[in-house]
């Protein structure tokens, strides 16, 4: 039976050639056919796995320009069951798609806020009156570049080939070597693998109350790679940390550790330990 | 001479309700006149102060919703010379404009992305079908609302007032208690004040490397209120860290902590000293 992928859509989009990529290794490491699943939104791409309407979910985690993806990580803390199961980089490419041959002419640039803000130092510097609209993904208004001559979308080289839309500018990002992390998302729990990902509550904001439960990994030695706060959105200032280890839950300081933590914390959720794919060029 | 301020614009922003809360504060407690500057982006508005243009900004720092204004934190870490001397926090109230009196007509809601971040559980609920756009301030739209009476905007109360436009829903915010803070920028040194606000890069990625820091302050008994995490934007997994602290630099236990930070960070910026101005309600 065929693995199902939902992906944020539409066809086109990094999320989709992330998607692509893990169906890919899917195929040659464990001989599994998968099928895509193309999603409106991030937080719907999750639900989907959450409702059992697919396998999994490849969804973005963090850029290496603008940082979290907060929809990805908002969603995940909300719904109960989900779990990481897997990890994989992407590069990102962003180039500028219109149907007309000439810079000065453009008034609109659409994109995802992602991409807009990756590339605002080149749209200031070539296209300072343009409007810049964000839409919900790269590749969203890309049917429509057809119609109008006046305007442009951030998109990769991939969708201008699906899309048969001319690349105006090749390599419009702001800073070289952007890539995207994404997670591969099940509601099966995963017990082994290199990182491990979770996220807590605190119970009240005293001095010193985050500090407690970072120093329970650094005494252990065991590497935190990433932290982010983000709000509760019950009280300004109350936060849900997500935290990023490398780790393997089959070791006993690892488990140790999480025990430990579970005492600070008002809520603790594990969301899996996992590996990074490791993705061929083709 | 009257007091120049930068914020977000145009006219009826959160920003300018802010910049306008703020001015009122100066004329009521330094007797100060202020004169107001709107800013097409945040960005924008930050560099008027260091390129000495205006004499203060206004900028959104944090939602309690939504969480950091990350463009506010990228702005101000990239500047050199900006100071925080003051912060307020302002409650925020969504409405759903339109000059359409039926909600089962509206094809488009405009808005801030995070006045849509903020709303998106109101619309999926009673928009479903619209098409949500991104767009610079959550008052651009509204002139042009008039002329399109599939569309709506969600923007403040104040801004329906500003720009004539029918409330077709009040109050559509998926939490209620939603607020912002703000800071206000100079470039002027402060060092006197309850709250501080730093940020440092460190200089690898080694298990501890972030808690070091954090016992710093934990230690001494100085409460660390909000940290935040940032991309460096050189290599993914490399991160800037935003503190907000409470304490006073006129404090030896304060600048004896951030002599002890610098030693094990690789860039270290105090971003200012500062209390919250308490605002009244006229």
């Amino acid at each position: 039976m065929k693995v199902s992928i939902a992906h944020l859509g539409p066809t086109g989009t990094n999320s989709e050639t992330a998607a692509i990529a893990y169906a890919n290794w899917l195929g040659r490491h464990r001989q599994q056919e998968a099928v895509l699943f193309p999603c409106p939104s991030i937080a719907i791409t999750l639900d989907s796995v959450a409702q059992q309407k697919v396998d999994l979910a490849v969804v973005p985690v963090e850029n290496s320009i603008e940082g979290s993806v907060t929809t990805t990580l908002d969603r995940l803390w909300q719904l109960e069951q989900l779990k990481i199961i897997q990890a994989l980089i992407l590069p990102i490419s962003h180039a500028l798609l219109s149907c007309n041959a000439s810079l000065k002419e453009i008034q609109t640039v659409y994109s995802h806020p992602q991409a807009l803000a990756q590339c605002q130092n080149w749209l200031a510097k070539f296209l300072p009156s343009a409007k810049l609209v964000a839409i919900n993904s790269t590749t969203s208004a890309l049917p429509y570049l057809k119609d109008d001559l006046a305007a442009a979308a951030i998109s990769s080289p991939r969708a201008a080939q699906l899309y048969q839309i001319p690349i105006l500018c090749h390599d419009i990002g702001d800073y070289s070597d952007n890539c995207t992390r994404f997670w591969i998302v099940s509601s099966t729990q995963n017990n082994n693998g290199s990182h491990l990902s979770l996220a807590f509550s605190l119970p009240k904001n005293v001095p010193g109350a985050l500090v407690k439960p970072l120093q329970i990994f650094a005494r252990r030695g065991i590497n935190m790679s990433k932290i982010e706060s983000r709000p509760t959105k019950r009280l300004l200032g109350e936060y849900i940390f997500f935290i990023d280890l490398e780790g393997n839950l089959q070791h006993s300081s690892v488990t140790a550790a999480l025990t430990e933590l579970s005492q600070y914390t008002e809520t603790l959720k594990i969301f899996g330990n996992y590996d990074f794919c490791q993705l061929t060029n083709n």
